[in-house]
């Protein structure tokens, strides 16, 4: 048995998500499929993250085992070849050690989330951001991000269908950057945690939204509730982008 | 009868470029349909660049008049109401003097390349980059371009329709910006000058990437020689964008 750990880009816009449902083509689906197209082997590919429908990614970890010992490059080759004409592509393709695990060795998850925030609607990257035609107060959601770094009870930013033991989460990094552009800005906000809540990241920016737009929220009074409906609305899976993701492993 | 100045975004994918004609939809069509739609007037859109098929604009430069003096804030509103579900916008307009003109008061046009150089072809990006997988000597192409700039003959970059008077035109910038990626790196390649020929930034790049693979070019010959055959071929339309376009007026 080989393992293999892929490195994956894709577009989520026409996908049902990473995970295979019958009710769609998901990310997780075409890879397998690509995968038993030149194997022909039936396998399982375990990602770091199970992004949502629309959502994105730079750099999605995922592994994946086959019988034989084939060539890391062969094999990312091959699943290239089968991926052709898909929103899905392998950037890197490695053969790994057994205990290597996409999802249960994840030590890091990194995010980012990105608002084009001018009066007109973005042409360019159409599906590919936020858009917000007010303009933000980016202090107030720098203020209010802040208060999120740290060991928190996230319940207020946690999808009700969310499967985590707990609401317990260390949100190690939220920075928010704005870049000038020639009409508006582009607000990109980075997320980094050992692992995050169903839609943890798309209710904090819904939130950080809010209050950029003036609304009287109140972080530590939404951390305080322990109530979904304290916080602000789930900001759409377009802006959102998983980034990479961190093994303390060599692999 | 008022003058207004448009800025444009636009996706060129699907277009058949610029400028009107019967076979296909073009940018001005469609900006001028959206323009009938709500003055009822036929109007001329006039632009500072006339892009090819798949060339994108960040900021294209336009105007056209109307009879009415209809508020610039108003007139941006009503064409984007009618150029909702296309890939363009207006990313700005505003009532300007009548002796300005998009295209003849043009005194700079900024263009920008982007060349996506990794392994992987580009998901994100599709359609939005050129795609070289092969990795690219930058000092190379740096050195050439540099060749570039100032007052030349540009014959041999000149496309065989280039319906301009001479051939010989002045290259103010030419910078080759390298961004490193997770795998591979982005080139970006910016260009400015008064006016350009035809194809002559896809020419250049498809030369300077030809000069990045190690081919035998030398810039030096390819300008005296004054024959398109001398240059390497034409760059695809689909990493090139109409940055924006400077005016010596106020307007």
């Amino acid at each position: 048995m080989s393992r293999y750990k892929l490195t994956l880009e894709y577009n989520g816009t026409n996908l049902i998500g990473w995970q295979e449902n019958p009710g769609g083509v998901s990310v997780q689906s075409l890879v397998q499929d690509a995968i038993f197209k030149f194997s022909g082997q039936n396998v399982n590919v375990y990602s770091a993250g199970r992004t949502d429908a629309g959502v994105h990614a730079l750099g999605m970890i995922a592994h994946f085992d086959l019988d034989a010992g084939t060539d890391g490059n062969i094999v990312h080759r091959a699943i290239n070849f089968y991926l052709k004409k898909t929103n899905v592509i392998v950037l890197d393709c490695k053969q790994v050690s057994d205990d290597f695990h996409a999802r249960f060795s994840c030590i890091l998850r990194n995010y980012k989330y990105i608002i084009l925030n001018r009066a007109a609607a973005p042409i360019l990257e159409k599906d590919l951001v936020w858009w917000k035609p007010v303009e933000l107060n980016i202090d107030a959601m720098k203020l209010a991000a802040n208060k999120l770094i740290g060991n928190h009870d996230f319940t207020s930013f946690r999808a009700s269908e969310c499967q985590a033991k707990s609401p317990i989460k260390t949100m190690d990094k939220i920075e928010i950057k704005v870049v000038e552009e020639q009409f508006g800005k582009r607000i990109i906000i980075e997320f980094s945690a050992r692992s995050f809540l169903h839609h943890q990241v798309r209710n904090i920016v819904g939130t950080l939204v809010e209050i950029g737009l003036g609304k009287p929220y109140d972080i530590d009074k939404i951390l305080a509730a322990k109530d979904r409906s304290a916080a602000g609305p789930t900001a759409p899976a377009s802006g959102l982008y998983f980034v990479s993701a961190g093994y303390a492993t060599n692999d």
